[in-house]
């Protein structure tokens, strides 16, 4: 693996980045085009000088703007796909007042991922993972999260949910020094789609470095009986045969050259990941999507579903949803919801989501889900 | 027409591309001041040189911040007036099952448009207008989009509605090159205010060209026999003298130099169009807006009612308000709700609206509703 | 007090601003650290040059990121805690058809504020307060504001809320030259949670000097019996000891050098007075936050509150919530609403609200509630 060196780094602009500069100079061949291709016109786009020829090669006026070549995931320790239902359910215990407790470890690490074919990110990781791990629990538990920081700078987990002052992962609260632990403990309150990350300060570095995750409460089925009967028949028709395809998507990006503005954009971290290889869904099944939008430097994301239109629940703390018959929300940083959609009235094909924010989806944060019949 | 060269235009700023630099350089008389009335003290504003001549003439310390001179409307074979009611309801046969087959003739063109007075566009158009067509159908019939590019780059039609993925008008689903035809076919499903853009790549630019335009679906009264009595008797307090004044709101704006930031905003594309001639609304009957955010660029856009407030449908799929008693509301790309509102306690006379992002105001997007007593 | 020359101030970057430069300047310890901090890593951070020294007095590696000194509240003529609680009910007396007649007394005037320690802002105020002065009145009473303009500009005042195109307070209808007056009135409709900003040109800087204030108008107890109890249930489970905690939050912003951003963040016009001063809230009664952005420059802002969660009130105008169980909303210029929340079953402590745009917090805008036992 060929790094870029600073000196060309910075003389990179934003969008040239991931458009051909860092694809070029990791040595795989060029398919996205960025500025050059942006403006359409290359007697408007001024001088593009260097830059050009670095795309010269490409074969058509636009290209398919999609990286080319493999992100390494061994070496990250982490596959696109697997992200999306790898949820971490901690380790179950009974309290004396027979209560379920609930306990996560978690650790933070310095760790280089790789967010693109090439380009390497020096992140600060939550049990060596960006985003951190999908934790879920039921409503009304005890949760315990031990966390322990091996990273080089301070950190924490700061959780969106209900909790004490002193349990709130800020300075001063549970913010815990390189070396050392600190244990978390609260009720799982209020069920919804939630995210913990990191309050040390700068905040916005400490987020941005990738310390970020989700954290889904679901609803308990003995005070809501209600729940998923309600919400298939709402969405099918009918209770039957409606096995939930969850999916996690944590909304992410990332600045590569520290200039205060992201240059890869993506769910899950890896750019393209799900363009390339498509999202798996069951045609007769429906799914509900946890989106968690944690991105900085940009004002809000958002997700735009293709062909089709979803019921939205804003932060997942309601029953009934807060939307319906939508095909676009929007997120600003640590908003966060629950999507539930079907394709049973739909051929089978490849249906693109990408935020309405083009030049997000232009720099990585595109994906297509992969609609196929029943396999039984 | 003068032109202004591109070294020129360049040269100006941002701001002062509306402000006043085009508009002398057009030979109109100069009635905004941009960047310099922005400031609201020379002494703050820094150098301001060769700008502060081209306002010279200017009565006021902030003028009037509006164009001064008229677009050629005929050259652009639209006018912003009739732009606000021209619904394309193609043509209409049977199918053979009985159901409604809807027929709409498109096609891509480049063209020329004069954006505001003396500031010239390389638009890429639906039917040689921006925004394209207002297509409007009743829910549930079928829709045949015949669609012709004679356009110098690839382009397609990507509707937000259901349908089918190879109608989805991505590449490799329905993205003509120029010179060919593709038939989009599909249920007009669900009723709502949607809109339909090119989706080739870079989809950044083929947006902001122009390509895009309002897509409404009305609910079908025999699914939704309530819904006009509803709708009117909510409002209004009464069913009768109840006829809608509607309107097609797309709200657009224009990179004029490709720095990647608009220099030009607006509702139906030219600046000011709805300040300088207000929209004329019967004060006794209700008004009905189809919105429709279409800017590139910037996050956010947004629409405030002056000394008034609305009901607001998100994307127009519910039958009651998303949002009630409202006077602003935020749409990023491609959100879209329906208005409604009324004026019939209030006294006639000149009611703005505008987004409430200043600048969006300042550079050419604000209009005024001339509210008048019932003519009959 | 030192004041930074102007061709000092245009060398400090955005970030440095708040972070050293102007709090070395004014005398004040060095306690933030702005752009340095922020990098995590001093070798990313190209050349700090002069302003590293600035901050070389800070003893940790990121510092408290707290403004250190204090604003001279004297001077100023208004306490950010006071401002809070702070109700400008004007006079009442009653109108021949039995009416309430409720007048304001305003002013506009040129007044230098400090909003942070050492910097200073020549703001352009209502009755010398930025913001200006709490409105409220009750649903369906006349009002009647007397406005005077002692600033050096013309200004207004334009009310979101039901009013006459005459009394808009726009150009041609209730703008004020500098040394006249004039008289809005109109009724207090709807009830809700609103704003009153001028409506001069150029907008955005009349704006963002300091013109805007809030306009509650509280829902009229013979026409809504059932508000309070309602109100007070749904949040308590109980309407017996549920006196409100009402407290205003206008959230602002200022751009110190002219440069069309902001660099000093706040509620309230102070940046981190909440913080250093926490908001003592009573543990066992219900707060209600009247929540308004009036920043320009940046496209949203939005409220998050730690460890807790509340219901939402969009622009306040309804008695059932347009959001329930949310710990984050979004705001965008001139948009509100109400927050309704408690702390009955959480520990005393400090409990952390900012918004989720991490810049805004380390510039200014953050604060924390001081949740107490109940006094009596």
């Amino acid at each position: 693996m060929i790094k870029v060196p600073a000196w060309l780094r910075k003389r990179l602009s934003r969008r040239v980045v991931l458009g051909g500069g860092l694809a070029a100079a990791s040595g795989a061949a060029i398919g996205m085009t960025g500025a050059l291709a942006q403006s359409g016109h290359a007697s408007h786009a001024g001088t593009v000088g260097a830059e050009a020829k670095l795309a010269s090669a490409h074969s058509g006026p636009h290209g398919a703007m999609i990286t080319v070549g493999e992100v390494d995931e061994a070496r990250n320790g982490f596959d696109p796909t697997k992200l999306l239902t790898d949820w971490d359910r901690g380790t179950v215990s009974q309290l004396p007042d027979g209560r379920t407790l609930r306990t996560f470890e978690i650790t933070a690490e310095d760790k280089e991922i790789e967010i693109a074919p090439g380009i390497m990110f020096l992140a600060w990781t939550y049990n060596g993972r960006v985003p951190g791990p999908s934790l879920r629990a039921t409503e009304g538990e005890r949760l315990r999260i031990v966390f322990k920081n091996y990273g080089s700078h301070p950190h924490s987990m700061h959780f969106h949910g209900i909790h004490a002052a002193r349990m709130d992962g800020v300075p001063g609260a549970g913010l815990v020094a390189p070396g050392e632990e600190f244990v978390y403990e609260f009720d799982a309150l209020p069920f919804g789609c939630h995210l913990y990350h990191c309050h040390a300060l700068p905040l916005k570095r400490h987020i941005h470095k990738g310390m970020y995750g989700a954290f889904v409460i679901d609803p308990d089925p003995t005070r809501h009986p209600e729940y998923e009967a309600v919400a298939r028949s709402r969405l099918l028709g009918t209770a039957e045969n409606a096995e939930w395809q969850e999916l996690v998507m944590v909304m992410n990006a990332f600045d590569t050259n520290f200039d205060g503005k992201n240059e890869v954009y993506a769910v899950n971290t890896v750019a393209h990941a799900y363009a390339k290889k498509p999202i798996k869904i069951l045609r007769d099944k429906p799914v509900r999507v946890y989106l968690i939008n944690v991105i900085e430097f940009d004002p809000i994301n958002s997700f735009h579903l293709h062909a089709n239109f979803f019921e939205y629940f804003n932060q997942g703390t309601t029953l009934t949803p807060t939307l319906k018959t939508v095909d676009l929300i929007t997120q600003c940083q640590a908003e966060r919801g629950i999507l539930e959609f079907h394709f049973t009235e739909h051929e089978p094909g490849l249906y693109m989501f990408h935020p309405h924010q083009s030049e997000f989806t232009e720099l990585g944060w595109v994906g297509m889900f992969d609609v196929v019949e029943t396999v039984s």
